[in-house]
């Protein structure tokens, strides 16, 4: 993301006045706040407090990126980051040149909105995005052994797409001084959104890059429970390829859709003194975004929503930072 | 697991004329058929001409452990595994003498009952295993910060505690010459069920002890998304520490209960000629336990399910084994 002190800082107007320094590096992901548009979304967290937004696209798009950008530094805040290009790993070449001609267009409104960052959720398998749906179970018929036969299961191929495809956007990228964000997702979304599991495995395919060309970020809600975490945070940051710092909790039980599954901060199992300790250490100093997906938080008033984030972030992140 | 050739193998009786040599390394695992008892579930293994069965304590304790072995014998069968011990993450003192206590129990068991691979689950974080469920939301009045000040959401503590007990159980296990065998759980369990959620994790936790005294499973279900597993199935094989290996297919959608999302192998996303190649690779000869939990699987006649487990084993397994 940005830091405050960064070139693209928004202008300071009239509208944030009412800022508070303790929320100095608290972001609003506009996700936790999914039924607002943007003009809503600014709204809300320039009342509260904040000093930037994270953005996703359908509300950029609804507006389009140039009133948008418009809207955010109209409320003094600044973009912490853009969500989300991505979803590389389909085999077919005419989809695979569309998916990069989004990637471009993602690009193109990351640089107008004045954020450097562009958060990238990789894709799945391509038996989980095929037209029409998961092509499962195995078809009658299907000849013994599955794997280097089976393209559609085949996870090797398929990071190895992401690979191909992230080098083929990065001078675009660079272009527009914009940065390719890579997120590791949860290992329980690899086969359906994400063949990127762990931090590690997000760096490894990050090295390549320069570093102000491909990051990381570090979402809390996908990366928690990694026994290597402390080491990989501490590489990425000496790396200087810390891009983000994203923050729910873990809850359970798992949500029907296990995607809505996450909490606030301090609600779940996270352990945010630690993590964030690790980010702090690792040199960072941008901003944390609260990326909430949740049907009840979503049905809840948006301005008791951000007084919550406002609140665990004093007393969970802050403290830690 | 005990291999075909080993000096724990049962003997060759009356109820073996029905094995089928394709399925020499095939082995029923209790939880697959969840409702039948230990005889039930011996005479479907024998009839559908398995040569072994991974038995659950539940079960086995049902008749008690020298009544199991004489059931198992007489379908002329061998154990490939005894699930499961465990559960060793708890910080109070009491409650950790009570596990290593079931833990030893365990270990007699598996000694009884001729296997030597006694597999691990060895627990969640003490938020989510409290007396009276998890301790969660934290309670108002929690004061700022978490991690090192809240024990009941540090990982890494827990991970520490699961380390110190395998040690003490360590020459217990050794003395009854059984192993004890560390089960990577998927990450969406590291809350509630198990502080091991990579292969690699397991293997490093293993280390300090002999090969025969603490050794791995690998479970395509909790490991198959993960980059790192190429590498560390060939370092458990290297290790001789590869004690057993799970097949069940990752199932889309998530059931209600994600424990029970499981599927037959061939009816989800996971890549089984890739991964049982790494596993032959690295040296692994004994048996393929098939282990799903699934309401539907349950519910389904014990024959079907024996079939469809040998159809797919066949299919999707044999040919890379």
């Amino acid at each position: 993301m940005s830091t405050p002190t960064g070139t693209r800082a928004a202008p300071v107007g009239q509208a944030a006045v009412g800022r508070r320094p303790e929320l100095a590096r608290l972001s609003l992901n506009t996700a936790t706040t999914k039924h607002l548009t943007l003009p809503e979304a600014a709204a809300a967290a320039a009342a509260a407090g904040l000093s930037s937004i994270g953005v996703w696209r359908d509300r950029v798009q609804e507006v389009g990126a140039e009133q948008a950008a418009r809207i955010v530094a109209d409320h003094g805040l600044r973009v912490s980051s853009l969500c989300r290009g991505g979803f590389l790993t389909t085999p077919d070449d005419d989809a695979a040149q569309v998916a990069l001609e989004d990637n471009r267009l993602a690009i193109r409104e990351a640089a107008t909105l004045g954020t450097r960052e562009l958060v990238m959720v990789v894709g799945g398998l391509p038996a989980c995005s095929a037209p029409g749906g998961p092509a499962l179970p195995y078809p009658a018929g299907t000849p013994a052994g599955s794997g280097p036969d089976d393209p559609a299961r085949d996870v090797l191929a398929a990071r190895e797409r992401v690979a191909e495809r992230i080098a083929e956007l990065a001078p675009y990228a660079a272009g527009h001084g914009v940065r390719l964000v890579l997120e590791a997702l949860h290992p329980m979304f690899a086969a359906d959104r994400a063949v990127i599991s762990t931090l590690g495995q997000a760096l490894d395919l990050a090295e390549p890059f320069p570093a102000d060309v491909v990051g990381v970020v570090v979402d809390t809600y996908h990366v928690w429970w990694d026994p290597d975490l402390q080491r990989q945070v501490a590489r990425a940051g000496a790396a200087g390829r810390i891009a983000g710092y994203q923050v729910c909790d873990w809850v359970l039980p798992l949500a029907a859709e296990p995607l809505n599954s996450r909490g606030h901060v301090g609600d779940g199992y996270v352990d945010f003194a630690t993590v964030t300790r690790w980010v702090r250490d690792a040199g960072y100093t941008g901003d944390v975004e609260v990326e909430i997906f949740n049907e009840q938080i979503w049905a809840a008033p948006a301005e008791q929503t951000l007084a919550t984030m406002a609140e665990r972030h004093v007393r969970h992140v802050l403290p830690h930072l």
